[in-house]
């Protein structure tokens, strides 16, 4: 690299730091809180609380539509393994924005499409979902689930 | 003020910010912050899309149950039109976490009670959501909607 580059890089980057969502495809923690959010895919898909857990902070909302607010550890937990007794997952999440706006918050809009399944009558759904994470990092480092909300895309039922 | 007392509380200001969700109650800019989410019960009240506009950022996004996020003024504005063409909402926020993780970001956990009106037919429905808000302390020092998205906490229609 050249030497002149280098530092020219370096404040481009600081730029779009500060440039808040301006520079949203540059936050230092983009990738590590990406692989979060496809792991909890991946665990969603599998029906598999125990790897969500992993992934949610101890103070941790999950706020599911038709449910209200689930606040920590015990109530997050009962609240997934009353999605996955009813209903199998079978989803994608696509990223639309990582937005870091300090060491160790950030959030992240998603959205996510697929089907899922009605275990009590296999009965199958679309479903099309929009996502908005809180993400904190942690004193192990991590970045942690710290609140999470979805509502469907989809119209209305008739 | 004591001499002494002042730092004091600076020091104390400055630990309930570095502690996160534990100081949770006491983020500098909470009564601020409040103003906005009560101005905006206010604007839904009134179907007034001018009075939202101005508690959004320019860049805002605004999530709607049954509809795809909405990027930018442009877009959240029609999007709020179509909302009070269809519906005349009466609803109260209750706040139940504001939470600043930084100088100029801040997030916000509210639920919401009331009825909304079908324009349309004049049938009343009940009304339950929680919702969460990403804040942004914009150059002008307010604090604006950056992002913004509910869920109904009511169960699924049968």
């Amino acid at each position: 690299m050249h030497a002149l580059t280098k530092p020219l890089i370096a404040a481009a980057a600081a730029l779009a730091l500060s440039a808040g969502s301006a520079g949203a495809d540059n936050h230092p923690d983009r990738t590590q809180i990406e692989q979060v959010i496809s792991n909890y895919e991946q665990a969603l898909n599998a029906s598999d609380t125990d790897t969500v857990m992993t992934l949610y902070a101890d103070n941790g909302v999950f706020m599911p539509q038709h449910g209200m607010p689930n606040i920590g550890a015990e109530a997050v937990r009962a609240a997934y393994d009353g999605v996955f007794q009813a209903i199998t997952i079978d989803i994608d999440f696509a990223v639309d924005e990582v937005l870091q706006v300090s060491p160790n918050w950030a959030f992240v809009r998603t959205r996510s499409e697929g089907f899922v399944t009605i275990n009590a009558t296999g009965e199958q759904a679309a479903s099309a979902n929009q996502e908005l994470f809180v993400f904190e990092k942690r004193d192990d480092d991590l970045w942690k689930i710290a609140r999470y909300i979805f509502s469907t895309t989809n119209p209305p039922r008739r």
